[in-house]
């Protein structure tokens, strides 16, 4: 399968998070790239397709807030990486705020996604390298691989959270929708609801979002991925999400699959994004299910078999030792 | 003039807080009422009014978090007092949740309010103080003050922040309310946005919410506290903000104190709950404004003029050696 990466995604590189009530070292380290992308062969380079198509999905306040916020850090004497420490919780809205502390709250959700020196370049690259795997597709590819890293289905249009800061497959999906290839619908895998690619789309009915994942009543993001979030509006009916309990094996993972594939299929899909996360991984250290490394490529394969040109976006997975393996595995699944 | 105060109140002390992207000393200490206590007398001990005023103006089901989250906390294996790290910031509604973590974020908007061991019998008696100097100015007091700590005016009806877990001054208003005594007016001159106490009345045209504090563009709460926020629904026109710039001197803050208490007036009030900080101080560490020692007994005195039976809660104020000689000469304005 053809895949991309850049080499300028690896200069997103925080310290620290905050999880559990305390500092831990970054969960989403580059290190997980470059696990990936030996195991995958060589990518190509990802082509720049510039600003447009990522203000077609996110707000221009919040793109000017997460170029500068690093600098704005620096320059408010901050040390380490930029972190907000509180959040509008109630009656959020566009405000013209101007301490950096009450942007970095006004654009995020967590304390958990740190904006370092590197991130913009990081999080603008991966973008790239999702749009040039769809931009395959568009010519022609079966399916692509974009080894997206930073990752990007916890971001909305205007805020970042979860290690997400560009919303890389809702970027790919829209520029798809605008590119006449759709009906698009996006198929997310990865073990956590991708909340922010709900979001974006939540209210529309001509982009279909379907999630499967760990039950949010105990997993990250928790506020997001219930079963009666089914989209809103023109978008009443076009979000399906299928929480699955810790645990979760192949079998009943499948059944879950089926259940979405068949539903994207009746929507009358033309083209998906798959937003692939590895960390349903029985060994992912932030993670419960137990999906083994063989499974991946039946996972894989069952999506293939829905026969749709498919751009895959790397999501999650923290397993970095395996990372590759299990990528590579799902990767096998399509290529039957 | 009446003053209480309980023991109980000192068994809330977190350890630490988030702020500005790093741990610091936690401000709201308990050497805050201590010193207070001494520079105002022998403050009477508060009356135990029980839960009914509490869940008056609290959700049930935060009441339950509250009372019960340091101990799930601990029951998950975590180190010292309950911290959030993610934040439900768009489409936040009531969810049933397992996980300590979800919970935290459910029920706060910020990382800078920790739940320690003692934060709930710290904060029920902060409440049953504020009620106790209530009920002296229902019995005929004309003013009493409630050493208050943890302070309130950041709680929401199901959230804490800012130091916040109950908000005082809405269950003094709200029993205030309920006993007749109205029409209620809250007048909250804390350095910071009493966005709490806005929220739990901001629908309401039965209780008016009057605060003079920083410009929230670049001081916390940042999200709540602009001038545009005026009520909605019934409570339209029944809630007053008045953002002052860094800096304020006592001048220009009197200036919009008469705006306030002129409102106030208007409005028809017969009994007000103060909310009342004194980081407005010169020397606070954490805020910006440029009020004197000698300064609060004139805004003491220019509230009194209202004529209006008051309970006075109190909120912030960090400048611990400082803290009770403000508080005095504050409360010395009410009594010529
Ligand atoms: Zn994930
Ligand atoms: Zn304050």
């Amino acid at each position: 399968m053809i895949s991309f990466f850049d080499e300028r995604q690896l200069r997103h590189a925080p310290l620290r998070e905050l999880h559990n009530g305390a500092w831990t070292p970054y969960a989403e380290c580059a290190d997980r790239a470059r696990n990936i992308r030996e195991a995958i062969g060589t990518p190509a380079p990802a082509r720049d397709f510039g600003m447009a198509p990522i203000e077609a999905v996110h707000d221009a306040d919040y793109l000017a807030f997460l170029k500068g916020a690093h600098a704005a850090w620096r320059a408010a004497l901050r040390e380490d990486d930029a972190i907000a420490y509180t959040w509008p919780v109630v009656r959020r809205r566009k405000l013209s705020l101007d301490r950096i502390d009450a942007r970095l709250g006004q654009y995020s959700f967590d304390a958990s996604t740190p904006i370092a020196e590197g991130t913009w370049d990081g999080a603008y690259w991966s973008a790239q390298t999702a749009l040039t795997a769809l931009d395959a597709v568009l010519a022609g590819a079966r399916t692509a691989f974009a080894l997206c890293r930073p990752p990007g289905h916890h971001a909305g249009a205007d805020y970042l959270g979860g290690y997400c800061y560009l919303n890389n497959a809702a970027i790919a999906a829209q520029h798809a929708h605008a590119a006449g290839a759709g009906p698009v619908a996006i198929l997310d895998v990865d073990y956590h609801h991708g909340n922010g690619t709900q979001d974006i789309f939540e209210a529309r009915g001509d982009i279909f979002f379907a999630s499967i994942h760990a039950n949010p009543a105990t997993d990250y993001p928790y506020y997001w991925g219930h079963a009666d979030e089914t989209g809103s509006g023109d978008g009443d009916g076009a979000t399906l999400n299928i929480p699955m309990p810790r645990g979760t094996r192949i079998d009943a993972y499948l059944a879950a699959l089926d259940i979405a594939l068949a539903r994207i299929n009746d929507w009358g899909a033309r083209l998906l994004v798959l937003s692939f996360g590895a960390d349903t991984f029985s060994g992912d250290p932030i993670s419960h299910f137990a999906i083994e490394t063989e499974d991946f490529a039946t996972i894989g394969a069952r999506i293939a078999a829905l026969g749709l040109p498919t751009a895959i976006i790397m999501e999650g997975g923290y397993a970095v030792g395996d990372l590759g393996g299990n990528v590579a595995r799902f990767l096998s699944g399509f290529q039957d």
